[in-house]
């Protein structure tokens, strides 16, 4: 297992990571705590995979970078709020968010209800800006796709699901459902999102969609393994929260080894999926391996 | 004063509040916790304002009733999550809504935070459906309309300007910031989404956008007028906690004798701005005197 990933994937990564923040620092509201509140949620961490997945997909069939960033940090906002409301106390309780207080420490509980209310609402609003597409098709079926994997049948069912099965014997049917909303949803609306960019049609979007569920399982079992091993230095957060909180993991489920392998079989899978594409998805298929080979 | 509304009122509040019920029934998730979160959150509550201007404004420039119904519980669907995460603890800590216990009472607080963000969700998953217009610009504006109307440049950042002025002694001109953000954002996307529907461009729409603007500051007077002389069964929930609150009110800052004039001269200025019309607007006529005559 390494912690570097290719050199194609390596620049990738540096490259979202500073294109992001950039957009985000256009486009966020600069006045009033509510948008500082905002700037802290959404700019400087994470490692941008939806992102980088969107925008990977949406070059794959020629749709314009500077239109697939826009589309970007709407889906990063979506992420920056989910996450900012899972840490509230009354959620998952963390004070601790890519290496920093969390939101609600830094900013109070209210703020960060609001900010992340707003961070939602942002999202909508650039996705129909007509600068990140000119075609209103386009534009609406963003939204579409977005609202549905951020919603009750998507990420928020999942986060439902995830506090509802606390303290409860769940079985792999049970955590694989919970994490393909809660986490998996996104990652493929992340996908689907630049398959739209790229006016791909729906039926063609078969692979990459197949592509986007298994790197999905494969990332949760990686976190799940990560929780339960890796460095809370690395990490910048609290680890081995699942645990004492007595909710269920692939690892808890599957044990360690076992968990490896299916994640090694799901990256696999998740790049034969990609076989009709010639090198020009080398980054997608570099991003499946680095997402169970990663350390943080 | 009457409590009573006009006949072509009183039957057009019957008819919105029986239709959004129904659609939001046929329309929101129905399964588990959170689906049953989001229909307590969304059904059988409040006086469907929003819904009603929205479908008024429609109707008057030709366009659907049932796409228009859509647009309506989209509108109303954002209301409902804002009182879902206003009545938190950690913002103003309401126990009671439209007269039964407010969403976290019932079901919890991270049930709360939940369900409001997945209604947030689900407006804009509705608007992009293609039953809600056949027209593509239409949705991708409409989402547009209620995303800006919502987040930080409207109605959040309202409630953020109302939470970072507990105990202050703001003015005249800041309390009207605030409303105009709180509340007349999201009265006047109403009005804006009708007029979307039913395709009127931009620069026919400033009249509409002068009588939405009026009568949100007339609501929100009138609302303070009833926080300070209203009856605590009718308004279904708690009173008087502005006030306690250490909130600044347009009742405390202009006294009861003037906020009452004032109300109404919006009000006259609000049925002004319809003057280019003719009896079809009598509708949205009876709506503005009725926002300052009622009394809940």
């Amino acid at each position: 297992m390494t912690a570097v990933p290719d050199p194609l994937l390596k620049d990738a990564l540096a490259a979202i990571a500073r294109d992001v923040d950039t957009m985000f620092d256009a486009l966020l509201p600069g006045e009033g705590q509510l948008g500082e509140a905002m700037r802290y949620a959404a700019i400087g961490g994470g490692k941008r995979l939806r992102p980088l997945l969107l925008t990977a997909t949406a070059a794959l069939h020629g749709a314009d970078r500077s239109q697939a960033l826009r589309a970007a940090i709407a889906i990063e906002s979506i992420h920056a709020y989910s996450l900012a409301h899972d840490d509230l106390p009354c959620m998952d309780d963390d004070a601790m968010r890519h290496g920093k207080p969390s939101l609600h420490k830094a900013f109070g509980e209210a703020v960060a209800v609001l900010a992340g209310d707003a961070l939602q609402s942002f999202a909508f609003e650039v996705l129909t800006d007509p600068a990140t597409s000119g075609d209103p098709f386009v534009r609406s079926e963003l939204v579409r796709v977005l609202a549905m994997a951020s919603g009750a049948a998507g990420m928020v069912g999942g986060q439902m699901l995830d506090i509802a099965g606390e303290g409860q014997a769940l079985g792999l049917p049970e955590i694989t459902r919970m994490q393909q909303l809660k986490t998996g949803a996104l990652l493929s609306a992340a996908v689907e999102m630049g398959a739209v960019l790229g006016k791909l049609p729906p039926e063609g979007r078969t692979h990459l969609k197949g592509y986007a569920r298994d790197i999905g399982l494969a990332f949760q079992i990686a976190d799940d393994l990560l929780d339960h091993t890796g460095d809370e230095a690395k990490a910048g957060k609290a680890l081995r929260k699942d645990a004492e909180a007595g909710k269920q993991t692939f690892v808890a489920v599957l044990g360690e080894d076992r968990a490896r392998e299916q994640a090694r079989m799901l990256v696999d899978q998740a790049i034969a999926h990609l076989g009709s594409y010639g090198q020009e998805a080398d980054l997608l298929r570099a991003l499946a391996r680095y997402i169970v080979e990663r350390d943080h």
